[in-house]
């Protein structure tokens, strides 16, 4: 199973604060700014290769990411691997001890498949995945 | 200037406890396991496509990861991406306000050319440059 790191998830308080430096210094590419209601964020989406580098403001205080903001000021909110067949990845996952935010596929950002892994069984890691185009 | 991933660092307090999930349950490969005295870590690194996961153990409580470990328990502590010509990205980045952790280049794990960002530009993100091999 080929997995690879499909985004990795930013948050921050301010979108166009954040553009300022990763699109402006940094000179990564906006792909797209979109707002995905159903995470409460609004995101911007910058080319890094195969990935991609989601800056993610929350539209809403009470939500996941404006509570990580409220906690922390900002940072690393969670990475994404790619798999080939989500299904099979959470069922051998969940089988293996891990415990599942999503015991199914969900539909997230841009119509793709994702499920999240819980923090609690990955040394603190939020993770998400989502299954590669067929 | 293009840019990608070139590694996702975790911080971990047990290095073989992290590999139990991320090998043996993700199944991603290793590729190598070290000690990187300069950063105080023992390093297991896990291929994802172009990128690599960094499992990062400390090997002393007062160090970067260790201090990090103490005050989160564990999780996504940096994020590198590669870059053309570091001294000019360094530049660059210090030339449009960012703040810099290494003005100049330093010799990272596997001889690389390595420099930190600070995360107090980046918006809590700690933000690692490495070069691509010329």
């Amino acid at each position: 199973m080929g997995m690879k790191v499909d985004h990795i998830g930013v948050a921050v308080p301010d979108l166009e604060g954040a553009l300022d430096v990763w699109r402006d210094v940094l000179a990564l590419e906006v792909e797209d700014i979109e707002v995905v209601p159903d995470q409460k964020v609004k995101v911007a989406k910058l080319r890094a290769g195969e990935s991609v580098i989601e800056l993610l403001e929350p539209t809403e205080e009470d939500s996941p990411v404006g509570r990580f903001l409220a906690r922390s000021g900002g940072g690393i909110h969670h990475i994404c691997l790619e798999v080939e067949d989500l299904e099979a990845a959470l069922e051998a996952f969940a089988a293996k001890g891990l415990r599942l935010v999503d015991e199914k596929p969900r539909i997230g950002a841009g119509g793709h498949r994702i499920a999240f892994v819980h923090p609690k069984t990955m040394g603190g890691v939020l993770l998400e995945l989502t299954e590669a185009p067929r």
